[in-house]
Parts: structure tokens; sequence; C-alpha cells
């Protein structure tokens, strides 16, 4: 077994991020992959362990009652039912912490290999503290949490990030979970599956396809409007120029095109113009959804599915457990488009209705699509030409995954794509021209950016 | 018919607000007293027009799907259903909005002499605009909105606040409102249910009993942060310079106990304390209570009761209409304890769980009594001695109105109690003493005052 590429807690990493300098990280990284074993295999619903549908409203439910269950969402209009569909409902709050710490004045993220049995490639990098709280008040009945007591014990350190974000509101039921990071100044042991890594060095890797993992992202996300930029770098272009003036200029009005009032008063009329109800109704009671022995879809074939696998993994000791799983029809595309104004960067967001969201509409990418669903179902127009290829500088391009721990193989393709000076100057209602550094400054509170928006986000961030 | 208190859209009143300026004000208050035309009336459910209980559910709805319905809440711990109640479900957002304008460089708002059915004296001190959005779309088939389209309309004038904000947790399941303030310039046709009230003048009015409306304070609290301070008055005792210093200090660390950052890791701390979860079950499900032919109530009658009323109004048009009203039993009691710590006032706030509110827990009094709870009920014994008479300095104890048209004289004692500086320095991991202008500053959100710390923050803002 390899030494992790840090002795005594140090890093052994350069903290600049030239490719040469993440040599001792892939290494690192592959001993990883040889140690772990990791097994998951699809099942069918009645080999599931503890794990069953509950008479009366068919809801799938763990006999602990902890978890998630799966249940069904009602949609309402006017007075009446709309739309149904299954969702996952999992009302606990889990912790996505980080651990930070300064070497040689440069900060540095305590990042973790870890296993989820949804990963496309098992292994993906992940926040030092990746917990449900089933998880870290041992429901399970597994091994502690490593490293938790930096995020609850009362000796921790200074807490940096602290706040509730929103998951997946076409998947998950109003979930949110607790992205914290905090930074430590004492020795932190390394275990053998962390890594300390820079942030220029996890930016870097931001552009390597499903490694940096989505409860990754969405911290780094929520950290990004903290942290000073550093100064920009000697041979910098108009698009790196436009970006590193939309991430520092704090003030309103200073290149910005909306003030920060106008923003929050664009949202909340957003929020206003939503006509539907959400609630949880029982998962039996969903139409044109149906269960067989291994899988809950819709009969058209155009949605996700419910499934059920087992696992088995570990290194020295064996782990083995059940359970449901969402499995999306194909790769889901969300995508950034940024253009200059006044020679600062602004991103076009999207104030997006999801029945899942706990309050309505939360800030999106300009576009998201459905895994499976093609530019087709792009209604707008002027939306559909941006994404043509040739049409804008694609700055980002790659695919990342969702999180394995709910969802199998999720996979989205993320992009930030340019546009003209002459793009959709004033776009419709339903869309905001933002700097990076709104955006970020928003994130100090829960509710205003979807997952899918801090992913593109921490993207955005990468290229500076 | 008296002539409005105002000529051509001016206010005829002097903004100074000595007792003398606001003798106008209670001249067309009382006009307004005599000119109007209210007769409410206790129903049986049967003589409710268009409003029934739906077969099966049992839920108390109106035939249009619209308004309102009376639903049943659900809470769950640890697998186990515990609490369950009858709560009024209000999904659609109305608005909150307060037109304002400078004359003679001094803000005035343009206040409503509005008449609800639940009001205890019929007529209170409302908002510009106050209206549901079945209300504003004219589900109603009434009159048209007066004003409204200083706050939808394309050519409205500057926003100044535009939030979504909660209302009572205890007896709404996650309703909130849409709190509005908007700069104009232009000339305002005032009707005669309107009147010009500088801040000061309506600051002065927060020390009459049910005057000042719920829906009033809420809008005013949201403004107060945006708003400098004026200079403070030449005879400023030690309370009102700490309170000056409280709303004035803009930065962390300067005289705040803690910085901003802390106080919303303390907050996001008190939501993941939350072992339960909440969700609407129907009426006909929720035990313990019972429904006869005029009220659904408690067995134990320690709760409110849902009754029907019908209603006749008007002055020139008359109108009528029934509706169900939620009937609390005695007064509720709404306390901030506050002290100054290095000269800066802070006030004491409770992290609260509601089953009601959307995010869990909002930031609320120090101490809130439901309706008819004695001193007894508070649990805390270091909470319950600040309450004793003597024990502190009262700076404000007067009765204030919930909301009319949903509640039936719910009256609530708020008062802001000064305690000595030795007290609670360290308070228990619910309570974080906080400044005016943190308190201020958080207001620009959603989710995070709750509808009774508005109020108080909005009588606070009387003391100055």
């Amino acid at each position: 077994m390899a030494a992790p590429p840090q002795s005594k807690g140090r890093p052994a990493l350069s903290a600049q991020s030239t490719a040469a300098s993440l040599a001792p990280f892939h290494d690192w990284w592959a001993e990883r992959h040889r140690n772990g074993h990791f097994r998951v295999e699809r099942l069918a619903f009645r080999d599931l362990d503890s794990w069953s549908f509950e008479p009366g409203t068919g809801n799938l439910a763990h006999a602990s009652g902890r978890f998630f269950t799966i249940e069904g969402l009602q949609v309402r209009e006017n007075g009446l039912d709309t739309w149904s569909q299954p969702i996952i409902n999992q009302p606990e709050i889990g912790i996505l912490g980080i651990v930070v710490k300064e070497f040689d004045g440069v900060l540095h993220c305590l990042m973790q290999a870890k296993m989820e049995p949804g990963n496309i490639n098992t292994l993906q990098l992940s926040p030092t503290v990746q917990a449900t709280r089933s998880n870290y008040t041992q429901v399970h009945r597994g091994m502690s949490t490593r490293y938790l007591e930096h995020f609850t014990g009362p000796g921790r350190g200074r807490v940096l990030v602290d706040v509730l974000q929103s998951e997946q509101g076409a998947w998950f039921w109003r979930k949110r979970n607790r992205n914290m990071v905090v930074l430590v100044t004492g020795e932190v042991p390394v275990h053998e599956d962390y890594c300390w890594l820079s942030l220029s060095q996890i930016r870097q890797l931001h552009h390597v396809d499903n490694l940096v993992n989505m409860d990754a992202r969405t911290v780094l996300a929520c950290l990004s409007g903290l942290l000073p930029e550093e100064a920009p770098p000697p041979a910098a272009d108009a698009f790196r120029d436009a970006l590193l003036r939309s991430c520092r200029y704090r003030e309103d009005g200073n290149g910005a095109r909306h003030t920060s009032g106008e923003i929050l008063s664009w949202f909340t009329e957003a929020k206003t113009r939503c006509d539907w109800t959400a609630r949880l109704t029982p998962l039996a009671d969903v139409s044109g959804w149906a269960r067989d022995d291994e899988e809950i879809a819709d009969a058209h074939q155009r949605h996700f599915r419910i499934i059920a696998i087992g696992v088995e993994a570990g290194t020295r000791e064996v782990q083995r457990w059940t359970q449901p799983l969402l499995l999306p029809r194909g790769e889901g595309r969300a995508v950034f488009l940024v253009r200059p104004f006044d020679g600062v960067l602004h991103v076009l967001v999207h104030a997006r209705q999801q029945y899942g969201l706990m309050d309505l509409v939360e800030m999106a990418p300009t576009v998201l699509l459905p895994p499976g669903a093609g530019v087709t179902a792009v209604r707008e127009r002027w939306l559909r030409g941006a994404l043509a290829s040739g049409k804008g500088t694609v700055r980002y391009d790659q695919v990342l995954s969702e999180e394995g721990g709910r969802f199998y193989n999720a996979l989205t393709r993320y992009q930030i794509i340019e546009v003209g000076e002459e793009y959709a100057t004033d776009p419709p209602p339903d869309y905001c021209w933002m700097t990076v550094r709104q955006l970020s400054a928003l994130l100090r509170h829960g509710h205003y950016l979807t997952i899918e928006a801090r992913s593109l986000l921490a993207c955005l961030h990468s290229l500076y």
C-alpha cells in the first residue's frame, strides 16, 4: 500500500497547479482505486434488506424510519391535479464539510477519495465529510464518521461557510444539506483516503470528467465568494480579465448590470408567478407510473426509474448493504451563457420553477436539460440558437456526476459558453444577467442557487 | 363626509411627531370610523356560502379552489406520528405594499384605514395595498385593488423592499406574503381611505393599542434596515444612545457581539437540531380535535378554534361574504429582552422551531407565549425571572392585533424589556444576542425573522 502523498499531515504537492504538480495526486488516486473493493449489483425490490413497500401508501421505506423514502409528488394547478411522479424524500439534514488549512500561506482543502454505489467510476473526489444525519448518528451501526469533530465539536476551528443548500429539485422533495467549510490551525492527521489539495489544484481537477463530485462542487462554490481572488495571471486574455472583474467587484453599480436590490426583487417576482402547489402523496397514488419486480418507471419511458441495488464495499472491513437508487435515462445538460457587459463578465441566470424545491424557484443555469432531452427540448429560439455549435465560444465543457449515493450513473454535461456582446441584452422576465460576485454573495444564504448553478459556479472559478 | 387630511395629494400633517401634529390624523381616523359600515356575525358551518367540507378529506375549502383551505398538519418524530392540528393552507402569495414618497425631504408612507372582519376594532392602519392574489386577480369579482399598479405595473417607482416573509408558523402552513415598499415621485391621488404619514408619525402610532396592523408592521420592519437613522434627539438617554448605536453600526465586529457569519452558522446549526418533520394531512385525520355545527376545537379546549362568520361591509356599495376564521383562546405575548453590550443595545433572539414554518426554524422573540398561556408556560427559569414585574425596565408594552382577515380578535401583548448588564451574557444554544442592524440586514431575505419578531423590530424602532 502506497503512503498518502503527504507526511505528518503536510501536503507533499506543490501549491502551483501545473500538470506536473498533480502527478503525486494521480499516483495516490490510482492507489486508492487499486486499494478499494466495490461491487454493485441490481436487485429485485423483494431482495432489499430492511426496505419494503408500506401497505396502503406503497411508499418504499426503511424499517428504521430513517434514511430516505420513495414517495409520490402531486402537483396542483388552479384546483386541478396535473403532474405526479415518484420523489425521494430525505428530510434529515446531512453535512457536506471541507476542512481547510493554510500551508505556507496557501489554503488547502482536505479532500476524500470516496466510493459511492451510483458513481460511474466508483471513486470520486469528495468533501472531507459527507454524511447524512443517519450516518453520523450511527443508525447504520457502521464506522464513525472521520473528521466529523471538526464540524460539530465544541473545539472546532473557524467556520467560514455554514449554510443549508438545496439539491436536485426534480428528484428530491425539498432536500437540503448543510454546506460547511472550517478553517483549522492545529495538526490534522491524514488518513490514507484523504489528501490536501490547494484550491488551484482542485480547479485544475474540475477539468477532468467525473472526478470532483457534486458534494465537493457545491461546498467549493459556497467557499468561492469568501476568498479574495489572487492577482491576474500575466498572460491574461480578455475573457479572463472580464471574469476577474466579475469575481472582484463587490459594490453595487460598479460594473454590475443590476443592483443586488434589483436582483432580489426580480427573484421575488419570479416566485409570485408560480400558479402551482406541490405536496407529498402516497406513491400508490402516482398516476402514469408503474412498479414491477425490479423498477418503478413511467409508462412512456421518458423519465427516471427507481431501482434496487446491493453493494459490497470495503478495504479491510467489508460492508454490505442494499438500497434503492434513482436511475436517469441518459445524460443531462447544464449551461451557463456568459458575456461581458462593459468588460465585466455576466452570467445569464434563469429563475427556474421546480416542483421539489422548498421555495418553488431558485436561480438555475441558463439552460438545464433533463437527462436524455435533446436541444430541441429548449422551447426558446433565442436560447436554442446559442447552443448550436460554432455560435459561441465554449469556455468549459465537462461531464460531471450527480450524487452517487442516491442516483445511479447520473451524468450531466456542464458547459460555460461565451456569447457575443449583442446577445440577449434585455432577456425575458425569467432571466437576469448577474456578476460572479453577485452570485457568490447569495450563497451565504439558502434557497437562491440550484445545485446545478452551484456546480457551474465552481466550474467558472476553475477558468480563472 | 370630511375631506381627507391632505389636499392635492400632499400631507396636511407636519412631519414632526408631536401629539398635536397627529390631531388631523385622529380626526380623519374618527371620520373613517363614522363613515364605514361593518357587521360580523358568527355562523354555523352549513351557512357558509361556497365553502364546504370536502368528502373524504374533511378539508374546509372554497368551491373555486382558491383563497385558502383548513386542512390538517401531521408531525412525525423518529418515525412516529406525534402532534396533529388543523392548519390554514394558503399557498398563494399576496402583496403587502406601502407606497412611499418624499415631501419636503421627509419620507411619507401612504397608509390605509382598512376594515377586516377579525379586527377587534374593525378599522386598523394598514399598508397601501394588502391583497391576496385571489383579491387582485379578482376571483372575488369585487372592486379592483386600489394603488396596485404601483407594485405590479411596468412603470412603477423605485423598489426599496421586495421580499417574501413568513406569517404565523403555529397557524399557517408555510404561508408567505410579498412585502414591498415602492418609492414614487409623481403625483399620487389620495382616496379618502388613505393618508400620508411620516415614519416618525407612524412610530408614534405604534404606541396605541391595536392601531397599526400586522401587515403594516412587517413591511415597516423590512423598510427600517434601509433607512439611515436620523441624528439622535438632543435629550437622548443611555437607552436611546445604545439603541441608536445598535441601529447604525453596519460593520461586523463594530460593537456587535457576533459577526454576521457567526449568526448565520448559529442559525444553520439550530435547524439541524430539528428531529421532526411536518406534512399536510386530511383534516379528517387530525386526532384530538372535533367538529360540531359551529366550530372545530381540540378536546382539551387549550388551543384555537376554527369558526365561520358572515360579514356585511361597505360605504356606498355594500359587500357581503362569509368565510372561516381562526379564533384563539385569549391573548398571546411576545417579548424581546434587550440589553447593552459595551454601549450597543443587543436583542436576545430565539431560534424557534414551528411546525408551520417552511424552513423549520426562524428567529423569534426571546419569549413567545401562545394565546392564553401564563408565564408559568415558560420552562426556562432564567427567562421566567426576567418576565417578573420589577425585574427589568419595560421599554415597550402594547397590545397589537394579528391579521384580521384570517384570525378573529387575535391579540398579542408585545413587550420590549431591558435587562441588566449581567443578564444571560452567554445564553443557551438556541439564543443569540444580535444588534438591531444585524436583524434588519437579514430582512432583505426571507425565512429569517418570524412575523412576531418583525413586529417587535418595528416597535423597537418606535423607541428611537
